[in-house]
């Protein structure tokens, strides 16, 4: 391992806060088990998530295979003890930890595998296909030890897709000799690192792929992967604001916030945030898709509960609602392909004829939208033409759509307060925080995990840290089969893998202890300030509930 | 001191976390001049902070008073070793250390003034007004210890002004044969605390009155009030914001980020943030003032910028945008009015003929807004007809203005890259987070010479603790006249008094270090991410940069 290489590019304009730099200085607990000398040894063959015929066709050198299980073990262990050629890339958005999975990997390769080379991709699968890499040495990696951010090399959310961009990918790992390629991202990403693994061993190349869960959505996770790495921080952060926001509701007694949350397809970090702060209403986008709930039930909803605190009181309150959740109501997304197929073909005429061809439910909706959102799904369009969904302000939407209901209610003399709204979206800055103890321990594990795969000649898993209820000594660790994950969806006529994502399961412990609390929640004022994440002290090493609970449950 | 009174009602529905319990069990130190015997003496007879000749005509009965300190004593002291009966309220936006100023306040009548009695008042000066108060006990006031808001007795923006409200104010003090008041509020509230103290020292009144300076916005300050509290802890969590948002900056390399933050009157808030953070570009409200800077000067910095840094290859940064910006533009403030005075007389027509009673400046100027900002501007308007100003989201002006003027050089071939925006406001997360050591102690240190003050026959001043950069038993601790931080206003046809608002000053320290150090950080990427709030470990006691500086400036 040359610490001082040609290429080491360490950059020197990095600044730390005092916290940045004390955070840098703590050490890393490693699981008992990487502690030692150990061995990684073979479960029972593996199936797919659904639709393993197809599966197998589409990955017929890794299906099938075992997930590994790295366990204390004495010489001659499985380890090649030989340096190794490593590559490493972060891919898509960024999660609170992705720097230490780089740590535990680059550590790896100093403690087992000696004079080992270490490369990472830059600016994501785009720095795979380009060849574009830097290599990491001592100087250039350890800056980032326990740091937020993505920065070390960047990511990106460019897919390896194309025959080409396969062929790329065979090219850099050629040109470098690669014995290992470490994906570090969400669902898609991991599959992409699946395709890769399969498409290298189809080859016969010698490189593998281990992939590693990131997302601070919360939503790659199964039984063996219990939880993706940012998720962790992500909502300590958003609920440190939360927090805030509700004392600061209570004190001044006139505000209702509106809360959006990050998270497009899941709203595990609506869920958890809720547990760790009991605000008065929570609204979850699988709840409303089981149920089929339309804007106005949504908006009922609110503005019921509002009605209510009202007559016992109360003024304010303090309402969560996940990134996502127009993407869950489906005469929203009615009303957007009806929109997106008539700003194709036709003019929008000021006098409004061109509503004539909605049809009837989906003008109704319309028309109950507020003026700015109707605008907003006219004007801004992406460059395919297309309503740009993800610009809507959710949060600010359901405000103007409660606040028009309250006042016709008011109208009836059904409600006499004076509502006031504030609204707020808190996304990036769950992001790029300073990872959680948990999530800097879970992380480093993580990248130590996916070096011992490596080295052990695995392909096609994702790294798995278990039995995370316990202390780190006692974490279990292992990889997990990416094909086992797997299922298909059909697009453009043709099967594609995917790796579902893991959606709030209603069924799930913690969705039912969430509707088991809702209710007092709603009426009474339970709400509670996490504060801000400690590194020390006694709040340090906290799980997140959803976690706790999904260990819980299946305990 | 009755613990367990009649009107005890110690609210039983609140929830903590754990970091809320650990920090409810942390003991507060109190500076050593406190802890033991203790005198309060007087200094030099004071004046006025200007116009003294009409300060004492509105002030008769308490100008010229001098300043007091605590110094250490033995008996006789000058206080009374009788019980007390003291009122306490909250005035004015929520700041974190609130409580603490009330249990400082309750345990200098426990430890000093045994058989006393604390009521504090509901809601604000209208819980004065209306007699709506809660007596303070120990269960009671017990629970909100180091924690944030101001939920223990709430707050409230109502004023005592006409001779009704002050009767009012008198009636109450009678009834509940008060010894004394304190007041918590920021520079209205403290004015108004001098004129209570002047009216019931002019009618012979007992009650003596006592202020302490709150705000976030830190524009309360003199050179005996070092500092405002909740200064301390909204920056630091508005800073851990930005932190985070600069590195997902740094890691997506595809962003600008435009954060507005809290602070209407004065630009300090963004300033401390600056220094915690170093973003690429700040805006200072009192320097576009000074400068008169139109808000095409303000576009076209932060455009070329954007542009230099470009060339640099960095398709990214953060800016800090004061709330209170259009208010420091005097062009802005002129549209304004002519708007105002437009819309309360004449028809908006749909063709603008309207328009033209605007002055050219003016038309060039609402020409130059957004469509948005013009809509917002004709639309929006308060129960009085006016413009409403504080609705305006600068962050997303400016960002539409900057996004318009780079297509407009990209058109002429001058910007190649493309341009993303996202806006922020932090806000209300500041207000009620959990106070900081810093204000957590100073606030403590605060209530418990409010005590002292008003146990030593002390009316009119301003609790003031000094020598803050020093550790907390080496503080100073004193009052200081209120009448000697007045100045006057003329207001329909009246002199009327006030606390001038300390501005951002452009000869001060704070602001010269940032002059002289922003051009680095706007296209060098000196980013740091202070993290999050720390109440034990290496980071756990810092002070503002924005004192430190002002300390070392002074010394």
């Amino acid at each position: 391992m040359s610490s001082n290489g040609a290429t080491d590019q360490g950059k020197t304009t990095l600044e730390y806060s005092e916290l940045q730099s004390s955070r840098l200085r703590v050490s890393l607990p490693l699981p008992e088990v990487l502690r030692n000398s150990f061995n990684v040894i073979d479960g029972p063959p593996s199936s797919a998530a659904g639709n393993p015929d197809e599966i197998v066709k589409l990955f017929p050198n890794l299906f099938g295979q075992p997930s590994a299980e790295v366990v204390p073990g004495v010489t001659p262990t499985t380890m090649s003890n030989q340096s190794l050629k490593i590559g490493v890339v972060l891919s898509g958005g960024q999660a609170p930890g992705g720097h230490n999975v780089i740590s535990g990997l680059f550590d790896y390769l100093q403690d087992r595998a000696k004079g080992s080379s270490l490369y990472g991709f830059k600016g994501g699968p785009a720095g795979i296909m380009k060849c574009k890499y830097v290599e990491l040495t001592t100087n250039f990696v350890y800056p980032y030890r326990n740091q937020g951010g993505f920065d070390m090399i960047c990511s990106g959310r460019d897919k390896i897709e194309t025959p080409e961009q396969f062929k790329q990918a065979e090219d850099t790992v050629k040109k470098l000799d690669l014995d290992g390629l470490v994906v570090i991202g969400g669902d898609d990403s991991n599959t992409n690192a699946c395709l890769l693994a399969e498409n290298f061993r189809g080859k016969n190349l010698k490189t593998r792929v281990i992939g590693c869960p990131k997302t601070i959505d919360g939503d790659l996770k199964s039984k063996e992967v219990p939880i993706s790495f940012g998720f962790d921080t992500a909502c300590k952060i958003y609920a440190e604001m939360i927090g805030n926001v509700m004392i600061d509701a209570r004190s001044t007694g006139k505000y209702y916030h509106f809360v959006r949350l990050m998270g497009r397809a899941a709203s595990h970090i609506t869920l958890e945030c809720a547990f760790k702060t009991h605000p008065n209403i929570t609204i979850i986008g699988e709840e409303v898709a089981a149920n089929k709930y339309t804007l106005k039930n949504i908006t009922d909803y609110i503005t019921d509960l509002i009605c209510k605190r009202a007559e016992l009181g109360y003024n304010y309150g303090v309402i969560l609602i996940p990134e996502g959740l127009i993407d869950f109501i489906p005469e929203v997304q009615q009303l957007i392909s009806e929109l997106n197929e008539i700003l194709a073909h036709d003019v929008i005429d000021e006098g409004g004829m061109w509503k004539k061809k909605l049809r009837s439910q989906s003008h109704q909706l319309f028309e109950f939208l507020p003026q700015a959102i109707q605008e907003q799904l006219l004007l801004e369009r992406d460059p395919h033409g297309n309503v740009q969904v993800a610009k809507i302000e959710t949060e600010k939407m359901l405000m103007e759509m409660v606040e028009t209901e309250l006042n016709s209610r008011r109208n009836q003399g059904l409600y006499e307060k004076q509502f006031r709204g504030q609204s707020h979206f808190f996304g990036y800055e769950g992001r790029c925080g300073l990872p959680s103890n948990f999530d800097s321990n879970y992380c480093y594990a993580l990248g130590y995990a996916a070096g011992a795969l490596l080295d052990s000649g695995k392909t096609g898993l994702i790294s798995s840290v278990g039995n995370l209820g316990a202390p780190v000594e006692k974490w279990t660790v292992g990889g997990t089969a990416l094909t086992s994950l797997m299922d298909v969806e059909r697009r453009h006529g043709k099967f594609k893998p995917v790796i579902k994502k893991a959606m709030v399961e209603l069924e799930g412990a913690p969705f039912k202890k969430f509707a088991s609390l809702r209710d007092e929640w709603a009426l009474k004022n339970r709400y509670i300030s996490p504060g801000p994440v400690q590194f020390v002290g006694p709040t340090a090493n906290d799980l997140s509930h959803t976690l706790m609970l999904e260990l819980g449950a299946k305990a």
